[in-house]
């Protein structure tokens, strides 16, 4: 493929987005806060954009996106700069599209169980406002300050996608601006759909290359009643993990299944100056058991902790008060931070493997630890089988790491796919994983990848760089 | 576009076709019958393929592909044919490819909760499989002896589509053949993923026009205890499907809700030769609760026939036996059967609203009764606002009727875009809704549509005049 060549921001450039916007909104060259040159992995690079403009309504995206196209100019939009994999870092400059400041909750609409949301709202926004109408939205990542559009955009999974499934199951529809301006509508309030290619399942999960979600429509569901936590410690990770199976294909419909290692534990007890109910375990399970009633998430409590005992668990702490919830699930929030706060430099991934082999992979990358000498940390969603693996610098040489580091990745990203896991499970692709995506795919599938890209995007304007170069 | 010029299918193709498959699996001109002429839905157009070929493995449908595709020539897949909107009709002619000879079911995993299965499997027999596995496979469409192949390529619904989902929530990943006959992977056993575009998602519901799936790892649950139902006469339709809403955002998570007027009972007793235990009242609701315990479902029955009857139902009627609940769903499941008996010409629509919106588009559909004179039947998925409409030719003269018709539909189809509607909910767009698919998306949308179409299959032989022209 030729090269593309992009046009240079000017003065003029400038002047006609402040025209289309407001003066107030469009920052441009030593106006732009370093804030707008990176996502919260800065490890994976950083990059200035040549002009920041924050758009209020789904007609100034449209001119922006216009103008964009005529002039050949890049596009990277960017909701609350949360990302874990550089999606929303202007690696070619150009236009930062911020989107945050497109933060309404337009419609609820409890007849159908669905709400419109403008993409700046964050999640925890939405969260919350679906509480105080009674009802409930489930996907629950680990950063609760993203917003809701970088959520669908990079189809954002968490803790509770065991029992009630990833971000792409509550997206609805979405009204989108395409790369030439284009207004479209993908989808609409209903509850199923067959009527030609389904845009709104492929715009899920594709990191702002296609196109630009304006305006999005989410279900959500009944409140659950009652929700109890169990803490599980296990004298050896292969006893931790290789309970997870039977939950899955039990009855018992657990709403979270994580596994979190005594070190990573004692690094996050540490960050946040808590103590856990117990840390002297090897291994950890925490499951979430949702329900209508105490006495039904109490059964199945009890059926789950019967099963962890028989699987060699040391003991079940019941954690069925808020305090003690917390305690549990703070604790497990704080890994990332805690372990970025421990270390000088970090690397991540974020693969995704059959349910039944995270024990082999996560023995894997363990001998990896010794093999390359860096501190590795692996934790996870144990009951989907996603796994964030850091591999961490702590006093190692700089430039040693940074041989060793990619290095290392090739080899987990290639275990992974031996064991017909994926790339990413959640945190997408981004630029960060461009080059692992190109090996796991193969080049047929990144040539078709090309092609969906072309049909969206023939001048290869929006977020140039990532998923596929 | 320009017109495409497909290769007609000479002696030598044939010959070569044996080559890569085998002889007695090969028809040729008079050797084909006629039920590869058509679908369920003949009304829609019969056409008949120049050459019938069954494959039995990836292999075979590679080298088919690979040779098509070098010679331009026009390739319909087609499972059981039990389709209702004329997808799997060769309009026009070249190779018809029977995917029903691979029928196997290749491998269960009950550690990851998925079977993988080749497309010719009936979803009946998946169903039955995965019960004598100690598991659940949940989509249940009115036809249970459509292919699974089918079943994922119009994204089918269902009864249960409320409680379970359609089959689009149980296909974790497929192999594909693409046109150009290469063979590619599009997800993998893992629960959740966010690697690159989400082709799996895409190529669900594309109707075989993008590529052949050739196997399938459709997911499984855990088995529901009990299941059972309630039919619920009403005086109105209104306050009939007036109760629906209550059910979508309470905490009683209904596994289906069936709608059927006393006409369409009345039909299908008949046609049946059954006794429904009441059927003397305007509307009926069918609803049905699965779970883990009798105890859990009768609270739920009761909960939701309080609903009912503070929403003026007569009465509700429990059936807890598998006789009663069979009378019932047999009733329900003969519904089209019926109507098609009862008359002499038919069209359908499998039109999709909010799910609020059913009773003002039913009495909507009321009017077009009169207004063109035809004999309308309204039924459907009442949980889902997905409804099937049938207009009845009966004793009118077949040019009226063939002149009303597509007037009548047209009225249907832009009332439900006016409400926020799509034009087909389950059945798929094939070549009966290409019309009202395109006036409905409107020019970009379509242009969008055949950009994708381009990205699998630029020489456009799969599946051709199908969802687009």
């Amino acid at each position: 493929m030729s090269e593309i060549l992009y046009h240079t921001i000017t003065d003029a450039d400038v002047e006609y987005l402040r025209s289309v916007t407001s003066p107030d909104r469009v920052f441009y060259g030593e106006e732009i806060e370093y804030d707008y040159h990176h996502d919260e992995m800065p490890d994976f690079g950083t990059h200035a954009p040549d002009v920041v403009v924050q758009a209020l309504t789904t007609k100034e995206v449209s001119a922006i996106m216009k103008y964009a196209y005529a002039h050949t100019i890049p596009v990277t939009s960017r909701g609350a700069g949360t990302g874990l994999s550089g999606g929303a870092v202007p690696f070619f400059g150009g236009i930062l599209l911020c989107l945050d400041k497109m933060n309404k909750i337009l419609e609820w609409d409890l007849d159908n169980m669905t709400v419109v949301v403008e993409p700046g709202v964050l999640v925890m926004e939405l969260a919350n406002a679906a509480i105080e109408k009674g009802v409930f939205y489930p996907p629950e990542p680990g950063e609760k300050t993203a917003s809701i559009g970088g959520n669908v955009m990079t189809n954002a999974g968490g803790m509770k996608a065991v029992g009630y499934g990833v971000t792409r199951n509550y997206v609805v529809s979405m009204e989108v601006v395409m790369p030439n301006g284009d207004i479209l509508q993908f989808g609409s309030n209903v509850a199923k759909n067959t009527s030609g290619y389904n845009l709104k399942e492929l715009v899920v999960g594709s990191e702002g290359t296609l196109c630009i979600a304006t305006k999005l429509r989410m279900r959500v569901v009944p409140q659950p009643k009652v929700s109890y936590t169990l803490l599980v410690p296990y004298p050896t990770l292969d006893s931790c993990v290789g309970t997870v199976p039977s939950f899955i294909n039990s009855n018992l419909n657990p709403t979270a299944i994580e596994y979190m290692p005594k070190s990573l534990l004692d690094d996050a007890e540490y960050y946040l100056n808590k103590i856990m109910p117990h840390k002297t375990a090897n291994s950890y399970l925490i499951l979430m058991f949702d329900g209508t009633s105490t006495e039904d998430v109490e059964r199945r409590c009890d059926e789950a902790a019967a099963i962890c005992l028989e699987h060699g668990a040391e003991d079940v702490f019941l954690c069925n008060t808020d305090e003690r919830k917390e305690a549990v699930w703070s604790v497990r929030g704080a890994a990332l931070e805690a372990l970025k706060a421990s270390t000088t430099d970090m690397d991540e991934c974020d693969i995704v493997v059959p349910r039944n082999r995270i024990a082999d992979f996560s023995r894997f990358a363990d001998t990896m630890m010794e093999k390359y000498g860096l501190r590795i940390s692996i934790q996870g969603h144990a009951g989907d089988g996603n796994m964030h693996i850091q591999l961490m610098r702590d006093d190692m040489d700089k430039a040693i790491f940074e041989k060793n580091c990619p290095q290392c990745m090739k080899e987990l990203y290639a275990k992974a796919k031996e064991f017909g896991g994926q790339v990413s499970g959640e945190h997408g692709i981004g630029r960060a994983r461009v080059a692992a995506l190109e090996e796991h795919m193969g080049p047929e599938m990144i040539a078709l990848f090309n092609g969906i890209k072309n049909a969206f995007d023939p001048k290869r304007i929006m977020n140039p760089g990532k998923v596929i170069r």
